[in-house]
């Protein structure tokens, strides 16, 4: 006699405490409950999870976004693929709407770590399978990790949202340094082809970041300026730009990035800076006290949702962003 | 014609941000310095190291003891490790005094991570290459890491002072719980064969921390009781354990730890527990305003410094311990 | 045109040689048949397996205990996995009542093995997915595999059988060492709250297995003393210590253990040492010539056969422990 | 609510460029398309693979084989896993009909590398989680590879063209060296124990490839000689085996291997080294200017698309061999 | 008796065969011979490497440039490394003047691989322990090899030719296109702080590489233009911008790459292409039939030795790049 | 201030118990002493293995021959090689005289492990960095490790006693069945190019070890034949092979192996046979019981401590077999 069962699976969502609005968001778009957890941090700051229901062959996505202070939700997200790994989980996909130390994704000079590269190898090696995040700092971080890396792009829905609301005709892409040139030239594609600038810094090489100069190249008088960045910290370079654009006759300035990590004091910053507005995802938490008047938050819920539903149908991820993922 | 060269090697310490005075105890006891370093934190809490002299081939020791927000010094460390490595180090030996997640040793539940496991294989996959460590929570996690562990014990100090200031004649060794008998019975060894006494906790098994009711097992009437343990946390035990100590008859009572960790509200309750003296080392850092009239910290700096040089010498570190190490 | 099949998979049980009645007890309980193989002892010690049926695809569990001579069957038991590996079987999880070398999980004194931790990593390398085992050494063992561990408890079956016998009103669980004063804690909880005791060894710290003396902490006389321990091998320090019980005056002595190593001269000694009972569970075979009268074996079979059942079909396994495995 | 879905797995086929017309006929077998893919070369060889269908959750097997210039076909092969690898496939099996390498599987003499162990280890680090072969070089080749490795044989294909052609009554079947005896007698047991003989060539063991002599060993006059190997390169071994046959007074000489290389100038020397009928499969591309008059190839489709329906299907390959596999 | 030795390391230099100029120019630098091998190809395509004297203990050094047929190349690198460690070299770093497949470090759609990270991979499986290599396409690659990476730069050696010959007053650095923004910024900041252009490419996002228009981006007209690029494969990216240049009334146009990869018809178009000079290093090699009129070819062999030398000896790579390295 | 230290290392020479005398042997010719140790065996069958000396920054070679009880022997290898990993060793030699498993290279029928690939998994394991051995059953077990491995020949020795004995001049070279006719014909060139027979034997494909008939190939008639193996087991194949050459007519038989196994009832069997001599040597314990009159043993010790000084001083193990090892 032989003893044969279907091969079912199930999906889990696990959440981790450091952004559980965007877990609930996605859960709701999946019509599944996020599962209950026990989770506790130590005195000394040593955290502790456990999950309240058996975990044993599921399809499992941790959710965790990278707030302040970052590391220790990397090290819960961490510990809970350990627990997932040891309780046994099926397949342990983790979803960080922020990649974690991202900006250090290579050694700028000598005697530094590639920090990026590190978190890929610690999430590896506490038992993640695969990864799925959100614009990237650069592309290549996807090949950080050794596994699949589902890449989503929030331009699609930022984009849209300037088209709906400024049109195309009278934009200018803004590129705030040289770095993300390529970046802004895919916003001009996807706002109809429109011109392109950016601004050059003058550095001195041995002091990194000590700006000589600051020098607009590319034609924004009289242009309304989408200033486009991924991500946003405390706001000095983004607002620093808007002063250079707007000094160099440009029309209204709209910033737009992914990832509001809104650092003291970016809330005042880019409230007082002069910008129209500012559309952000919430990829990150954004508190009440990090909000301000001329801020839009566009929910990236729908996308993650419709992502973690692809992975665990076999879909295709790809056809989400019309092949380009 | 050939190109050869004496494989000499240097040994260089460096420090993480978490406990420097240790480090310059460490450097002082070696006649050496810590190597500068620029370590910053960027304003969401990622971290970032550089190192300021070549590390390239050298013999790297990395000191990192873990206090609150003890997530933040792990990950520090774990980028210094990543730094070396890339920036050539020829060997990295991490010190860690205080073991972090070293009481999340095992599942004590099912659905539960073994961080301590965990940390062990994060500290081997950023590339450290042995650990150096102080009296683990349990011996065991010598095995959780795949490579050397030099652990390090207090006991022979602790104990000499405990020795020298109360003598061994009344003594009785009292372990807190169940679980530190053991290690108590060393200590009964280095005490010249003193009685042992623990506390005998009945628990209900679905509720892990609800303790029912606390028995003293042992004869502890008129007895200067040494009560031990690895760690002390908040002090929510140890300060019990006084209390039915002092409850069964105990004469004084000597509180003797290896990691004072001590959250708030220890200080407050140790200083009013009705121990004559809490006598600890200083593997994790007490800052002044941790610190009460009756605690003695004992400086395990010369107890690094030699492990240190007898590891870069090639030498015996089992002979620090007469061959228990 | 596409081609798609349910991807159901199919339980599978193997049996090394080294405790076949286990596993057809084992079977019976699922009511499957143990797969047949080929098994054969070279001239030189070299081993043989093959197996008589496709194993592809299948959900493998190999149970082997480990008695003497336990190297052979640590052998087998990599050398079945690694055959189950290479003729693709889609996971294997390795059963050992008895986990081989606990004993040996930390260095107790420097340049020794860890050889609990070597025994993890060999059968990881043989391709082994996860370890289901029966109360180990110590708990820490199960951090030193790199994957799901599931540890069974003998506890709830040893402790019924006792309850049952000799109820609890007269009982005190005593720990034959200082080390396993916390596991004769549970064992307390479990029968409803008894007294403890534990004896107390002198040693001399350089001669690790010469004890200068024992005494009995905690009250014993005129008590039913339950003297319990994981693994009883020669038999004598549990001997020993029932003579030590007796020496202080306690009345009956019910010996408990998980497993009945039993090596010579076991049987001899635990049938004289003036034990009422002695209760032990098969996770190792227990011939004839090793039984005596004061003997009462308990068959782990049906529990192993629930464990795999959970483990196959991804219910819980916590569960069968009201939540503590 | 808990969201759930049937675990169904569906075969997809790739082929590398080397050999696209026994991909074709091995889908052709299964009744299935080669999925459709964009493969490109860059002006300085760089390769590049897109697929051009999902690949999320296949059961994925990628056909290459390996013929000149075979380094480009290995790299192709190792873009497509890491390609699969990175787009979610469930599982990887390579299929390498004429495995890479496979001469290099020792160290001849110092100073050398192990060419087929690395092979299957790049394909290891690729992503590969199965290899399916057909008659490697030395059957321990199979044990470089950490996993299953499917190993299949064209002799009951040869040796059934042999028989229907040439009966069995006066044969002799000749190695042409001493390493392929053991493979010879395997023949002979397939051609109704057919005596065997094999040509002894005196070297000098400095000069790894210059033969001193040729001597037969074994009856071969007035003999049907089947003279047998693995592979043909350029034929000059094999031509010289035909020609000391003759001048030993063989009758008809037959050449049967399973890999026709036939590098130049093979095709003009077995053409003209008066051997009667050379038998090949198609496990490499044999164009029209490789092949001569007395030529015949048996295709290795059927068998490769057996197997495939089996690992698929999680039947027995071992079964298709009676056993032998 | 002990039997102790000085731990002597000699250096050995060992050159695969694309560009066995470079190797011989690195070793008249450094004062040694490259280490003397016999490297073979099959009539298949298959390479064999041995090497001529003991390898045991070295501090061994691989130079293997990528030209075209670049993946024979990287497979005789990956066997060279393995011939090394088998033949027990104490520690291999691989130079790899041109990285290979440096382009694909990214998925640009889905369904694609990453081959930058693939060769780090096989590198490190085949055994090499470092990478040296001279301006990879984008600096994440470093990220992903598991080791140290020393990264070269040209810019010095080409900024400074520039500099010589043509002055920086009225000079304009160009990127051929937005995704090499950021780099052309650092030959600004190398030239004085010279003003930067871009050519920006409107693209149709599912057509990789069918640009629908092309504009300068900054001021051009009058000005002696640099062009830069880190590779030129068969030049019709840059030709291209140098008419496009032109036609924006751009003065002088130089052309400045590190490297020189010269597919046909990159000769015929540099040529004929209107730039005044084409800067190239030898990172590979050019052989006559690739050189024109107006191409200048500076030798990286001084800065390969340097960085051999500190590597060796154990100095400092990042002082040979005033600290960015 | 930096400290700096020549890095000596130094050699030390440790034994499992398997094969003292060998050890022993092979101490004298280096002139040093084995490392004293502890090994203790519990009563069920686990072993404890402990250094008496620091092993730290040691070159450590653990000699472990593999007689029966061969798993016991295995598994003491492995529990040294962790023993000197967490003591520090440097780098960690196993010499392995006789390779265990080495029968099992290949699977010969589905369903079966590659143990003597799995062997090599588990040194590596357990933290061996090199594998040094004496005459493997087949060269390519050489590829199974992932590291260096110094493979010996005994035929240099073996072939010279033959030689002085024998001469060269009437002498055939006969492999005892067809898999070792290559070795054989390694034999005949090392005899003056003597000539070669072999025995075939007729195999039932689907019963592996029942033989049909054994016909000699090869001219022996009147000849002195040098019957060659590289292990004799039980003897009874070799035994038989002297039968069938007496019957086909052959003078003097002598017999030569590296690997005298001699399990039971080899001693009876060969000196019954009708042999003149056999010869072997003792790379494994020929205990007095075992051997027999016309036996003579060849020690390898000089062979290994020779190895064991070219590997410690990185000579050259290659020119110990004039180039060929």
């Amino acid at each position: 006699m032989t003893w044969t069962t279907d091969n079912q699976k199930n999906l889990m969502l696990f959440s981790g405490r450091a952004h559980p609005e965007l877990a609930e968001a996605v859960a709701t778009e999946l019509g599944i409950k996020v599962t209950p957890q026990t989770a506790r941090d130590f005195a000394n700051g040593e955290l502790f999870v456990r999950f309240e229901e058996s975990v044993r062959g599921s399809d499992a996505f941790v959710l965790q976004s990278c707030p302040y202070p970052l590391n220790q939700w990397v090290m819960e997200a961490l510990i809970m693929i350990d627990a997932l790994k040891r309780g046994s989980a099926k397949r342990i996909s983790v979803i960080l709407p922020f990649y974690p130390y991202a900006r250090q994704d290579k050694k700028h000079r000598g005697r530094e770590p590639i920090s990026a590269r590190l978190i890929a190898d610690l999430l590896k090696t506490a038992g993640a399978d695969r990864i799925i995040t959100v614009d990237l700092h650069t592309d290549q971080i996807q090949g950080f990790f050794d596994g699949p890396v589902d890449h989503m792009h929030a331009l699609g829905q930022l984009a849209g949202y300037v088209c709906d609301n400024y049109g195309t005709d009278n934009i200018t892409v803004v590129s705030p340094d040289s770095g993300r040139v390529r970046v802004a030239e895919k916003w001009a594609d996807a706002l109809n082809g429109a011109p392109l600038a950016f601004i050059h810094k003058t550095r001195d090489p041995l002091v990194p970041n000590q700006v000589k100069s600051n020098r607009v190249v590319g034609e924004v008088e009289g242009r309304t300026c989408v200033l486009i960045d991924d991500m946003i910290d405390t706001g000095g370079t983004i607002a620093g730009a808007v002063r250079v654009l707007k000094d160099a006759g440009a029309g209204d300035v709209i910033i737009a990035t992914t990832h509001g990590v809104f650092s003291d004091p970016a809330a005042e910053r880019l409230a007082g800076c002069g910008a129209k507005e500012v559309i952000a995802t919430d990829t990150l938490p954004i508190p009440d006290d990090k909000r301000f008047e001329n801020l839009t938050v566009l929910s990236i819920a729908p996308l993650l949702a419709q992502t973690i539903r692809e992975v665990f149908e076999n879909g295709s991820v790809t056809s989400l962003f019309d092949g380009i993922a």
